[in-house]
């Protein structure tokens, strides 16, 4: 068989078996989550054991270390992914939930209900502990899920999920509610790209250049995911304080991760006062700016192109530019931003209310660090991904965003 | 200026009309929503007379009568054309709403909101009325429109475009918000599908042929819309004259539309004593049988092939056969439905539940004709069309369908 028709035919076995699933009570899935939470734990010798094959390929293959810590799975790690399973089994079923209803004036029953899609697709990049959270929030949601991790995790994958069928399958639900993609080429994505019907929605979570290519290329309605090419902007009415705490805690907190900050937009009003201390305290931390010209005045600071404005850092960098008003701060998230997280930093209402009224991002943020874009922190309990599209989902996904839904009329002999 | 540049010059204009559009209050947009209505009827010989172009170019064309029927505008089809808009300032203003919020654990304020796509893409076939109403329902949910009709109604669409263009205006808001999109070639068409962050949403209505190349071509999203495969399936247990009643109602009420029924599947307990009445009825109101084996038993009764249980007819035929069980019903429709509207006649609360738990479609109805899926008989008071997708949206689509949604989150210089 072709890589194609073995995706096809997994798809056909998910979509039998997400039926299964679809009609699974909350007490059978929950049961089950907590089963492959045990399981992991159980067996966490053997998936040790398949992350040293994937560490030592890595390591062999002159993998940097810092992908190589990513990829490492520590008992520590396993006993994460379990923990995680059973939060999502502590979180409410979406699948039935009531969206609206109420009677019709002919008195026909109307209700709109939570349903699971069918059959999703993930397509991610090196960590395999998203094989664990996206088979739970998946199982959860009641959605049958292809798992297409990347070549250098396969070991780690094929492991886990091996692990996760046996408890599926001993919680009284079939084992094809979770499966691997074979294929360690790109022929899988590209099988799973264009398995419209049989894939119901493909999620790609990774780099900038996985999220574009599945984007332009599927046929499979996808959900984007991911890219943050976020800004915080300073306003004159800010808070310098605050605007510091804001601005270092969106860059250096955690660098790699798509709700850091990458641009700084600083009003010109405060720039004789903000700029020498954010400077400072940014350099202290080791964050490189790239500035325009005024803040090329500072030393260290290296001249920004245009490429800076547009770039995704995930890094100690940041972009750095003084904006002579609001309009222009505007203008510049406008032509920018990646629409995934943009904060202003202000204690004008006028100018909070315009930034949130004209800014067309997943989140937008007053006084708070774009940080804060986050399903946990918005205490959703589980994330699948942050939705930078504005179809079906947008920002952080948890579980109601992993169902669709239907309309549900009953009558008693009703006609038109 | 090839086509395609055409229609990416006029997305532009529309994003940046757009920004305007969904700033704009309500009243705004409803005092604009009455101007075009109001314009629309002071200009009525003018759209008569551009539709008698269009109307004699089709006679000489050979088009046949009923399509010659739906391109034609009267001063009453005007005039509903008008009060469509009226209703549609009547509806509440989707944008801005909260669809949920609260304050986190740290004091962080949090609110999901509506807001609208930014500029949507409409794909339409002949009825010209449609212009007007996919105008004020992207009007009224603060979206930009780029309108794409069929060529058969050029002369109608330019003449409503350019009415309500200058309504638009008079009323404050720029008219970019609503265009007619040039070129009456395909190309057109392709230029819309390929205008990724350009256009935000494109909504195809009309024919399977025109939704699927859109569905396959496009890389801007899409909301799939229409094709109808619905069924009525008559259980052991049904109230066989409700039965009768709601067969008879949901293939003949109107048979060109999505909704109408176009497959009949009846449990083999009731086939003797229902068979002879709905066959006879049917036939009396001019419709054709396909039917299996059974139903081939009666006169008149074509045989049915695989063909027709996958055939949307649009036109006064169904399919039909009889089913030796629920289970047998639930395969069939699995198998063969477009997943729109699939009903069940039965008494049996059981049978009920299990055909709503397990049908996977837009609407499922229970003792009520498949013609009940549609916005207006749901109470939503405008609709752009009937979503068959599980994306974004699914069944009929209101104002709200028509929004994104974006996270406000305000804070008092909080970080993480």
């Amino acid at each position: 068989m072709s890589i194609t028709e073995d995706v096809i035919e997994g798809a056909r076995r998910a979509r039998v078996a997400g039926r299964d699933l679809a009609l699974a009570t909350r007490a059978t899935k929950d049961a089950a989550l907590h089963a492959m939470a045990d399981a992991l734990l159980a067996r966490e010798d053997e998936v040790v054991a398949a992350n040293d094959d994937d560490v030592r390929r890595a390591e062999e293959g002159g993998t940097p270390a810092n992908i190589i810590d990513r990829l490492r799975l520590t008992p520590d790690r396993i006993a994460g992914m379990a923990q995680g399973l059973r939060d999502v089994a502590g979180l409410p079923d979406p699948v039935g939930e009531v969206v609206r209803g109420g009677v019709l004036a002919n008195g026909l029953e109307l209700r709109q209900v939570r349903v699971p899609f069918g059959v999703v697709g993930m397509i991610y990049e090196a960590r395999p502990n998203v094989t664990a959270d996206a088979a739970g929030i998946c199982l959860k949601s009641g959605n049958a899920v292809l798992l297409r991790g990347s070549s250098s995790a396969r070991s780690s994958n094929a492991a886990i999920v091996a692990v996760l069928r046996d408890a599926v399958v001993g919680a009284g639900l079939p084992a094809d509610v979770v499966q691997l993609v074979p294929g360690d080429t790109h022929d899988s994505v590209k099988a799973l790209m264009r398995a419209r019907g049989h894939v119901d929605v493909l999620i790609p979570r990774g780099g900038a250049g996985l999220i574009r290519s599945v984007v332009e290329e599927s046929t499979v309605p996808v959900i984007e995911t991911g890219v943050g090419n976020c800004h915080v902007y300073v306003d004159a009415a800010a808070d310098l304080d605050k605007a510091l705490a804001i601005v270092l805690n969106a860059k250096t907190h955690r660098t790699s991760v798509c709700n850091a900050a990458e641009s700084l937009l600083v009003h010109e009003a405060v720039a004789d006062a903000f700029l020498p201390r954010v400077v400072a305290a940014l350099q202290e931390a080791g964050v490189t700016l790239h500035g325009d010209r005024v803040f090329g005045g500072y030393d260290g600071v290296v001249p920004a192109t245009d490429d800076d404005w547009s770039t995704e850092y995930l890094s100690l960098d940041i972009s750095a530019r003084v904006v002579p008003d609001l309009d222009e701060a505007l203008e510049h998230i406008r032509r920018w931003s990646s629409q995934h997280s943009d904060a202003i930093v202000t204690e004008d209402q006028a100018a909070a209310r315009r930034f949130v009224a004209e800014v067309d991002s997943a989140a937008v943020l007053v006084n708070a660090s774009t940080r804060f874009t986050d399903g946990g922190e918005f205490g959703f309990g589980a994330e699948i991904g942050i939705s930078t599209q504005k179809l079906h989902a947008r920002g952080p996904m948890g579980l109601p965003e992993m169902t669709s839904t239907k309309y549900v009329v009953v009558g008693d002999g009703h006609v038109r």
